[in-house]
């Protein structure tokens, strides 16, 4: 996905633009893309975003959540950089394209916490 | 736009589903819908919304950005409840649908913080 001029140089993104941008493994290689980000309707803030790594990992065009306090916007790349290994990610939870409404329950998100070890938000 | 019955009840929205949430008055009245938010790449947090409400006060299409702190979550109504009156937002910075990149734009956001007089997140 192309972005427009301005949205390159901004340090904001259009919710309905987070979907493609580029994920790459911290040796910055990219391994993925955003499909969508899950905001908190009372607060605003992003707490869990959906990637897909099927095409580049050959898992199957599966999706993973991901707390967001595993991604850190890197602006040279123009996309998230993520700190987990290949490894933790193939055996992190994940689920199907068809399921996507999967990322919203609770018992999901609490095995996605406990698996990458980071407090639960809520 | 309707909701599937998951995410009726989850305190989370995909950010692809963003679009079209229903925003309310102060007095409960329904005066739009959500367009989209801008999400700060780094930090996860959304700072402004871009409603329309055009085809309820009349005004001819425009779209408003507002900063998130005018904005609070109704579980009941299911969408946004903005503390503003319909003659405040009359008055409001706006700009048109083709130019939705404004509000992307530091200086037009500027004079959104000034008007709702919220000090900006910059």
């Amino acid at each position: 996905m192309m972005l427009k001029d301005k949205e390159r140089t901004s340090d904001l993104i259009s919710s309905d633009r987070v979907e493609g941008t580029a994920v790459f493994g911290a040796d910055g290689d990219k391994i993925g893309n955003v499909q969508e980000m899950l905001i908190e309707k009372i607060g605003g803030q992003v707490t869990d975003v959906v990637i897909s790594v099927g095409s580049f990992l050959g898992m199957g065009g599966e999706l993973h959540s991901l707390p967001w306090s595993k991604f850190s916007y890197d602006t040279d790349l123009e996309g998230y950089k993520l700190d987990v290994t290949e490894d933790q990610l193939r055996k992190a939870p994940a689920f199907k394209q068809a399921d996507r409404e999967t990322a919203h329950d609770r018992d999901y998100q609490t095995t996605v916490y406990e698996y990458w070890q980071v407090p639960t938000y809520w």
